[in-house]
C-alpha cells in the first residue's frame, strides 16, 4: 500500500482534492546532495549504473521538494546501449554515439526483445533499491523514450536542431526505418515490463522530439509504435508524453492505449482539454522558465495552469525542470499545487 | 514592371493558373557557384557584406533553379549588429555576440530607430545592384527577423535549445524585456523602410523562435511587436512566418496586418486553411528532409502539398533548405509547382 496514492488514484480517475505534483527532471540538476553525488560519479555514465547513487538521488526530491512521485533517474538511452550501440554525454553538448544506424547491416547487428533486460541489471537493482528507501511513502515512475526518439538519436548519432540524418531515412528508406523502430519497439516493451517487475507503479513514454514531424509522418513511424508499447503495458498506468505532437491530438484523442496525455509547454491546457475530453487525465504543463519569476507570479501562473486543466490532471512543468533553477522556487510551484483545492 | 509577376499576383490576390514557388535559403548553402563565393570570401560576415557577392548569390537561384522569386542574401543578426552589438558566425554552431544585454544599461547602450540604416549601407546598395542584375524578371524580397526572435539572440547570446535565457528576462523582468523588444521594433522599421526604398518588392518577417512560447506569451511580447512592424509597411506586400506559431493563428487569423502567413513543415495545411480562412495567402511547407526522398516521392508529397493548401498559395519549404540537399532534387520540388495547375 503506497502511503501518498494521489498520483495512483488520479490515474485511476478517481475524485481527488487537489492534482498530485511532480517534475520532469526532478531526480538531479537542481538539488544540491545530487550536485555532490554527480562530482563524485565523474561521468554522468559512471553515475547512472550505479544503483545506489541512483537511489539516493531518485529519493530525494521527495524528501526535499515533498512530491507525490518519485521518478526513477536514469537515461532514455540506456535502449540503444542495450541494443550495442555505446554513447557518452558530453557535458553542456549531449549524447555522442560513436557509432550511427544507417544501413541494414548497422540494424541487423543490434539486438532486441527479451535479451534487452539482462543487458541493464543495473537499473533494476536500482529500482529495489530505491523501493526500499521510498518504503512505499509515494509511488515510483519508471520511462523510456519511444521509439521515434531512441530511433532519432540512433541514426543522427547526437542531438540535432534538425535532426536530418534520422528524417532522411524515414523518407529516403522507409522500409529500414521500420526494422529498426521495431526492434527499439520490442526491446523498450520487455525493458519495461522488467521495470514493472522490479517494482514501478507507473509508466511514463516520452517522445521528445515529436515536434519534428508533421502528423503524416507522426501517425506513420512515430505513433503506431509508441502505441504498441504502452497497448503492451497492461499491468500499471500509463503516461505519453508526445513534446510537440499537438498536430497528432486527433489521433490521441481516440486512443485507449495510455491513460494520461503530458502536455508540453507551448500547448494551451484549453487545447489539449478540447481535443482529448474533459474526462482524460492530462499532465502538464508550467513553462519552465516560469520558476526564474517571483513567487507571486509562480502562485499566480501555478493557479491559473490548475485551473485551466481542471479536474483529471496531474501537475508538472511542461519540459524537465532547467539546471539553473532555484530550489526555493521550485518549491514555491510545488506548494502552490499542494495547497490547491478543486472547487 | 516585373516579367514574372506570379508571386506579386498572388499576393494581391488575383487569380493565378498555379501557385508561385520559392525557396527560404535559396541563395546559398545548396548552389556551387554560392559554395565559390562564400570560400572566397573566407568568412560569412565577410560575404555579407559584400554588395557585389550578395548580389551574385542572390540571382544564382533565380537562373539555376528557376524559383519566381529572388531573396536577397543576408542575415536577420545585421539588426543587433547596427544597434550595438557584434556578433561572428562559428562555423557548423551557429551565431555567437560578443556581449549579451541582460540589464538596463545593456539596453540603454543600444542605438535604435533611424540611425539604424546608416549603419547597414552594403545592404541597400547589395539590393541595387540585384534589382540591376535581375532586371524585373522575378521580384526581389526583402526580410527581417521579427523583434522576438532577435530579442533571443541578443538576450541569449547565440543560438539555444531553450533559450532559457531570454524567456528569463520575459518572466522577470518583463519591464526590461519591453524596451529591448521597443528598440528592435523602431530598428527593424527603418531598416525595412530603407530596404524598400532601395528597391524590394516584398517584405518577409521571420520569426522563427514562436514555437518557444506558448499563447499567452506571444501575444504579449512577440505578436504586438511583430504587428506594429508589419502595419507600418504599407509600400509592398509582408509574408509573415511565425514558425512553430500554430498556438496563436487565432490571433493570425483575425489581423489584416500582413498579406501572407508563413506556415512551418510541422503544421497541417488543413488546419492552417481552417484557422486562417480560405482567402487568406498561405506560404509553404514541405519538410525541408522530403528533399532527400527520391524524385517520385517529392513530386508526389509537392502535389499533395499543393492541394492541400489550395488556392491562395505560395509554394515554399517549411523551413530553409537545408546544405546537403542535392541540386536535382530541388529542382524536382521547382519544377513540379511550376507544371502543377489549380484545377
Amino acid at each position: 500500500m503506497i502511503q501518498n496514492d494521489l498520483l495512483l488514484k488520479t490515474l485511476a480517475g478517481d475524485t481527488v482534492e487537489r492534482p498530485p505534483v511532480w517534475m520532469m527532471r526532478q531526480a538531479g540538476r537542481i538539488l544540491p546532495n545530487y550536485r555532490k553525488i554527480r562530482a563524485k560519479a565523474g561521468s554522468f555514465k559512471n553515475l547512472v549504473t550505479q544503483p545506489d547513487w541512483i537511489a539516493e538521488a531518485t529519493v530525494e526530491p521527495v524528501d526535499v521538494l515533498g512530491v507525490d512521485a518519485a521518478i526513477i533517474f536514469s537515461d532514455i538511452l540506456v535502449i540503444p546501449e542495450a541494443m550495442g550501440l555505446d554513447y557518452e554525454i558530453i557535458e553542456k553538448k549531449g549524447p555522442l554515439f560513436n557509432d550511427k544506424i544507417r544501413s541494414q547491416s548497422d540494424i541487423d547487428q543490434l539486438l532486441e526483445g527479451d535479451v534487452i533486460p539482462s543487458k541493464l541489471p543495473y537499473v533494476f537493482e536500482s529500482i529495489k533499491r530505491t523501493k526500499t528507501i521510498l518504503n512505499d511513502r509515494v509511488p515510483l515512475i519508471g520511462f523510456a523514450g519511444a521509439p521515434w526518439t531512441i530511433f532519432a538519436y540512433m541514426v543522427e548519432g547526437s542531438g540535432s536542431k534538425t535532426f536530418s540524418e534520422a528524417k532522411k531515412m524515414i523518407y529516403k528508406e522507409p522500409q529500414l526505418a521500420h526494422q529498426l523502430l521495431s526492434k527499439i519497439t520490442s526491446s523498450t516493451i520487455f525493458y519495461l515490463k522488467e521495470k514493472i517487475a522490479s517494482g514501478v507503479n507507473v509508466i511514463q513514454l516520452f517522445d521528445s522530439w515529436s515536434g519534428l514531424l508533421n502528423s503524416e509522418i507522426y501517425n506513420e513511424f512515430a505513433w503506431p509504435y509508441a502505441e504498441r508499447i504502452l497497448a503492451a503495458i497492461d499491468e500499471v498506468p500509463t503516461i505519453f508524453f508526445p513534446k510537440g505532437g499537438w498536430f497528432s491530438y486527433d489521433k490521441f484523442g481516440s486512443s485507449d492505449v495510455f491513460d494520461c496525455l503530458g502536455v508540453g509547454w507551448s500547448t494551451d491546457p484549453k487545447f489539449a482539454r478540447q481535443k482529448m475530453g474533459s474526462n482524460r487525465i492530462l499532465q502538464g504543463n508550467l513553462d519552465p522558465c516560469r520558476l526564474y519569476d517571483s513567487k507571486q507570479n509562480i502562485e499566480d501562473a501555478t493557479s491559473k495552469m490548475l485551473d485551466s486543466f481542471g479536474r483529471n490532471h496531474i501537475a508538472n512543468l511542461g519540459h524537465g525542470v532547467y539546471p539553473d533553477t532555484s530550489v526555493e522556487n521550485v518549491k514555491c510551484f510545488i506548494d502552490s499545487v499542494k495547497s490547491y483545492r478543486y472547487k
